[in-house]
């Protein structure tokens, strides 16, 4: 069993990684203080919640449940099912002191997360991430948001679970592509700030893609602790935790200019990073066999390398120009100085990305 | 000129207070730091913005800045009108380093600041209240939120903004119910907490209801100061915070009942405070004399002191079941335990509201 603890004073959590966690929850000490809460809200999606609703309603045995399910997809991560949240804990009187508890991937644990946030101004929550992306990603550091037609997580707060539980065994029900998604976030964190991890995943690669414990965990857990302790420093992203955001501002264009849900988010982070090291590489910073090193370890795991068919870089300036990370009117990005150190830069015009990327 | 400071570490901020501040606003020290956004969102309705938009036109002449009108009245303080302000942020290409300008009551206060707080993850935000009611109440200490179908203020956020700006002068044009609105927030300081505060109301009523200065610009003063000092002891109510809810768990319920808009916040308040003392009156906490002496000031600004005509105790129990202070199953009422002293109590029973207000 591996655990984490995110260090925010007095909003500071606790993370448990196991195999089969979601059996053996109540007898973990860090997480005692999930049982007291009377009244339980768990949301979930049809496929999550036909294999692991079961065990959650054994782990609040004693409370009394209550359950939403939204359907499936990217799609749902809007202000509408933000409001059904909402209409469906009134409709059932859950009071402010109820434990909100988000089962399934980064759709429901950021539309929970937010719900929890602005739900009579704000109520407790459970992350249990059930994808490899959310266990790494989104389930860690209290970013939620939902999305909206004109930009991806443009409605949201920064809001801190009460837990994070994450079981390993639930990922041998993961679908193959949701699983390599998963892995671009795991593969970024070796590129923003840990060279050895890199390192490690290469030698890895093989156990971690036949989800041998105890990589498995090993990894999950170093990912998390590297994300910890990088929102331990910055919780609301004044600096470094940008760095988080590698491949991303690529990567949100691409969702965007497809329409949201037609390739994973890790799908579009992967194209993003190839596209950040490719823009650094141009500007003499990493070298081009770190670019095909990082290319080799995402396509191990058949992750995309190049934007979708058809998609020019003009296509990708809207998005990039209405992005969170602008700030006074200059885009921003993240881009590698070397494998293993990120650095944010706001000096990148349109004219230097059409030079790198046009043909 | 009257200031005062919220007092919550990095998030402290200024109110300043006196008749014209939105003619003198930019030679106040205390507000240098709001010309230094490069964008700025101003939030009003028609009625106020027609009065008063101009002179914060100037007061921003060295900003970009666009406008956004909501339609008057709290029936618009929902989730669609949050969307709309969303949207209409985004089409605009506002960033997060934007300034949001609240211009208006606590309709426009409330949903700008819960704006605020989820626009990008948030938003810096100023208030300039335009009614007592949002002067001295909902603009200070960060309680955000709008309505849902089923309950007042359910769906929100605490959020502090950069500054209040109290312009006394434009109550000169509010008309007088809403003015009376107000003063049963200010009398309900009196009543909450500052027994001294209520007489020095009872002998400047007169004074007051004229907008005489010094004196409008003292109460208003006073009622922020008093509210500062509780919100710095307790921002996100988790106890003394809950004091300020005198009268609001029977106003909510009236205000619900009725339908939201039907009578002003403050009218349904100054019928919850009475029935507050009525309910203390009957436990013997105060006298039958300080019963009269509350609704003669009451009064005295034309308030209702009685619940609307064909309104039974059995209306209020729902509403006042799903309120948020709810806690364990308990509902919870703020009540009087003399003139000046208000607690907390969670032993008010169904059947002690029907033998207090039955017939």
């Amino acid at each position: 069993m591996e655990k984490v603890a995110v260090q925010l004073g007095q909003r500071s959590y606790p993370i448990v990684i196991a195999p089969e966690l979601l059996s053996s929850a109540l007898a973990v000490p860090e997480l005692s203080m999930l049982w007291r809460y009377k009244k339980v809200a768990i949301i979930s999606n049809p496929t999550v919640a036909a294999l692991y609703l079961p065990n959650i309603r054994q782990l609040f045995a004693q409370q009394q449940v209550i359950e939403f399910l939204l359907p499936d997809g990217e799609a749902y991560k809007n202000l509408q099912s933000f409001e059904q949240v909402n209409s469906f804990l009134l409709e059932n009187g859950m009071p402010r002191d109820a434990l909100l508890v988000a089962l399934g991937g980064g759709v429901i644990g950021d539309l929970t997360g937010f719900v929890a946030a602005c739900y009579q101004r704000g109520t407790a929550f459970l992350q249990i991430p059930t994808t490899l992306l959310s266990q790494v990603d989104s389930s860690v550091g209290g970013k939620t948001a939902v999305n909206h037609p004109l930009g991806k997580n443009m409605i949201g707060a920064f809001n801190q679970p009460q837990a994070v539980l994450i079981d390993t065994q639930v990922l041998s029900s993961l679908p193959k592509r949701e699983f390599a998604a998963g892995m671009a976030e795991v593969i970024k964190y070796g590129l923003l700030g840990d060279a050895e991890f890199f390192v490690w995943l290469e030698q890895h690669q093989l156990a971690i893609a036949e989800l041998q414990e105890p990589q498995l965990s090993q990894m999950i857990s170093h990912c998390c602790q590297m994300k910890a302790d990088i929102v331990s420093r910055d919780e609301t992203e004044q600096g470094e935790r940008a760095l988080l955001n590698l491949g991303h501002t690529f990567g949100h264009a691409i969702e965007a200019w497809l329409g949201y849900g037609e390739w994973l988010h890790g799908e579009a982070v992967a194209v993003g990073m190839m596209m950040a090291f490719e823009l650094a590489a141009s500007r003499g910073w990493v070298h081009a066999n770190d670019v095909i090193r990082v290319r080799a370890l995402l396509q191990a795991f058949a992750l995309p390398v190049a934007p979708p068919k058809g998609m020019q870089i003009a296509d990708f300036m809207p998005y990039m120009k209405t992005d969170k990370k602008v700030k006074d009117g200059r885009m921003r990005f993240i881009l590698p100085k070397t494998l293993g150190l990120a650095i944010i830069v706001d000096d990148v015009t349109e004219t230097e990305l059409q030079q790198v990327f046009a043909g």
